[in-house]
């Protein structure tokens, strides 16, 4: 670093790392919330949450830190290291976010969020969307307006997107997900209408949990979570949070009927935490080692439920431990019989219980449905409607219920409009990476046969965690796969698959 | 209020809110700490909590904050109502105690306290003095500068009292200890050359976590812990915390061989936490309804240890339970067997062990060696020397090593001198208040006796929680006890108790 700047950029740094430990803060503020906080404390954690909300907003607001950035940001990038530039990009990022929206917006934005979220909560409980309606059409409203504040040259819906997915826009996306409706819609038929049904039966079963959790945990273990730098809990939904690399905190939930459910989201929920356990050793309070964006971090989660988990050689690898654990519905089962259960496809009417064929229909119909309330083509009033006859005309099932249907997920109700397309985009990078795996390390699959998954968490180390935020999206995903986002991949890999399975040719 | 200050206190009400709110994520950080926070993580946790620190250190010394007081404080008392009077005096107090010690002192201070505890560590678990001497040294002066600064106008060792425990000086803590010396002495001699020992075998057995859990668990809830609105979890050492009066996390710690010390843990901190949950409806997140000093706090946990859970109707009616827990060891026990063996007393090198006749020495023995460290008549050096003549003189057992000795308590490496004689002014206020209960409800015992503790809850609670610090701790001993603080009924009540039970007379 030019040393004329060497002052300015300290001075950024302390201001960074304050926030990133107090944003550590309200991480544990949540975790505790989820997982482990008195009932009654509600009221009091969300005004805890509120105040250090408040502080956090101060100190990435403050005057200073626009100083600061001024400044930096004259010079010239090549004054800077790659991490340095970084930081002060990324920074500049938040400043502009937090700084360019009028302080009444924010504040409104803030308070519909957190009354929208309650009214949907009883809409959902009684199947009433129109009781929806006016919030969900003020929210829109507001996040449009905000949209012009933010980034006034972006569209209203690619402003949204950008928060979650930076550099990501409708222009890319429209595209790629016109070619999985078109090629998944038939792919879907077909697994529905083949003779062939994988056994199921014996994953029904009296699972203890006590033995769920044992098995949670080492197969956590063999993938290269770090007990000594997290834990795993119990929450309502499962989710991967903490405060910091050497604190992360995963969690799942049991159901003593089904143990596949809580493993595979155990498995899940650590490919989220392997990414933040191997964050880059320098600068872990700073932006330039923190995850770069949804997609990619769902990429991870992804990355090792269904590339790893529910694939064959994994299968073949845990499978006698899993009939060891539970031997009376695994002791005479075979691999194949297992991979083939683990992968049973089929429509569904909620998302989140989706399948890897299914689940981009959930996503794309969201996203078809956000794009147009954003481009005033679609009135809030008529998206149940569309919702079903989407619903039908994708996976051939239609909900019977607004509760089963538009009311199912809690994005919207707290104005998370654009976060959707992140979950598909995260299938797509995950299958391309696993391709660049197999590439760069062909006897990978044996190993992971033979129970070695350190060669994986490694590959996955060097490629993505440890480069934290220093290239963009495109830039990451063509230095570790040697192409730009493509769909084709994602989709050989679901049709040779399913074809298999479902014995379709 | 009158209506001139209103806009001036309502300001002050906010910012002592967002205070009060920010302290209860400190407590939260605190309590995951000691509970449950991967081992891994404490560096990292250190900068949260510096980070923290350093924000509440901000809000609490904003200079607008000095502004508001300054002009609430010009105002007449009586144009305020009692509760607003007493947050402008908590929150200047504050405001004073934070901004009149210049700010290389208080670095000076925190750097110094964790690095001498790091170093008391050590010299503790390698029993060496010597190594900890020049630490201590410096913490005593540094604790005399900030003295200087922060109450000009006292002792140097009344204004370190005055942290913990306000408005308590040496000239009241003197008399009374001396007293305590005294009449305890012969009294522990008399125990010690007592022919008649209580048969404590049946307390020595194995006793399975879960039972105790259970038992520990049922026996707060019928005291009145509310688990809605509080925790209980095993940590190294047992505490009380947590975040606000609907978050309150006591912790225990479990030896499969002795279901009494965790029991009786449990009860002790059952004690603080009825306080917390206690406190005021109105003003729950403002100093108004905060705890009043440590001694009260400890009058609180040691009221239900030894005044309700030592005595002989608790014993008598837990007596039933604790045999259907564990009746290999309780079944054939009669409740005088239970009571004598619960209250059996002896000297011991260990303070946090001692029982509550040996306890008071431990004390007096610290404090005498802080008064004469902070009056310059005793040096660093002779600590150890002094400490072992004075366990020698007042329990008759002295310390083989330092470690057993001078260096047990990690108090003064933290620079924490002037607490420890809270431990004993709240057993004596503890014992007041247990006569005044008397006197107020007659029938308490029998009604203790019948499992019905709510009387002593509620009567607690509207003489000392709910009042919270709207008085001072001699008003509110006075209005209480109908008499100020008084060791004759704690040194009667101990003298009763235990010639009875050791035979004495």
């Amino acid at each position: 670093m030019n040393k004329g700047f060497k002052k300015t950029y300290c001075a950024l740094v302390r201001r960074l790392e304050e926030s990133s430990r107090l944003g550590g803060v309200m991480g544990i503020l949540h975790w505790d919330q989820e997982v482990i906080m008195p009932a009654g404390a509600s009221e009091s954690r969300a005004q805890q949450i509120g105040a250090l909300a408040g502080v956090l907003h101060e100190k990435t607001t403050h005057p200073e830190m626009g100083k600061l950035l001024d400044e930096l940001f004259a010079a010239d990038e090549n004054k800077f290291t790659a991490p340095e530039w970084c930081n002060i990009r990324e920074a500049r990022r938040e400043f502009h976010i937090a700084t360019r929206v009028p302080k009444v917006l924010v504040t409104e934005l803030a308070e519909l969020s957190s009354r929208s979220h309650q009214i949907w909560v009883k809409a959902r409980s009684e199947n009433k969307f129109s009781d929806f309606v006016p919030a969900l059409k003020k929210l829109v409203d507001l996040k449009i307006k905000w949209a012009g504040y933010v980034f006034p040259d972006m569209q209203p819906y690619d402003a949204n997107i950008d928060i979650y997915e930076r550099g990501t826009t409708q222009r890319d996306i429209t595209p790629i997900f016109d070619k999985l409706k078109a090629e998944l819609i038939p792919l879907i038929k077909a697994i529905q209408s083949s003779d062939y049904k994988p056994d199921v039966s014996f994953l029904s079963g009296q699972f203890p949990i006590e033995k769920q959790e044992a098995l949670g945990r080492r197969i956590g273990e063999d993938m290269g979570f770090l007990f000594n730098h997290g834990r795993m809990d119990v929450s309502t939904h499962p989710f991967c949070g903490g405060s910091h690399p050497t604190d992360v905190r995963i969690t799942t939930r049991y159901r003593t009927d089904n143990f596949l459910e809580s493993l595979y989201a155990v498995i899940h929920e650590t490919g989220h935490g392997l990414y933040e356990q191997g964050r880059m050793q320098n600068g872990r309070d700073l932006p330039v080692s923190e995850a770069l964006t949804m997609a990619i971090h769902e990429s991870q989660s992804l990355f090792w439920e269904r590339m790893i988990a529910q694939g064959k050689p994994f299968c073949a690898r845990y499978l006698p431990l899993l009939a060891e654990t539970f031997p009376r519905n695994l002791k005479d089962v075979t691999p194949a019989q297992f991979y083939e259960a683990v992968n049973v496809s089929g429509p569904s009417l909620i998302r989140v219980g989706a399948d890897e064929v299914t689940y981009p229909l959930h996503v794309l119909l969201r996203y078809e449905l956000e794009k147009g309330l954003f481009d005033g083509s679609i009135r809030v009033e008529h998206l149940p409607e569309m919702w079903n006859a989407k619903m039908k005309e994708y996976l051939g099932v239609e909900p019977p219920t607004d509760t089963l249907g538009v009311l199912q997920d809690t994005h919207w109700s707290g104005g998370a409009f654009g976060y959707f397309p992140s979950y598909t985009l995260g299938a797509i990078y995950a299958s391309q990476f696993y391709q660049a795996l197999l590439r760069a390390k062909p006897g990978v699959e044996k190993q992971i046969a033979a129970g070695n998954m350190a060669p994986v968490r490694e590959w996955l180390g060097v490629q993505i965690h440890q480069r934290g935020r220093l290239l963009s999206v495109p830039d990451l995903v063509e230095r570790v796969t040697g192409e730009k986002l493509n769909p084709d991949n994602f989709l050989d890999y679901l049709k040779n698959k399913y074809r298999q399975i479902y014995q379709l040719d």
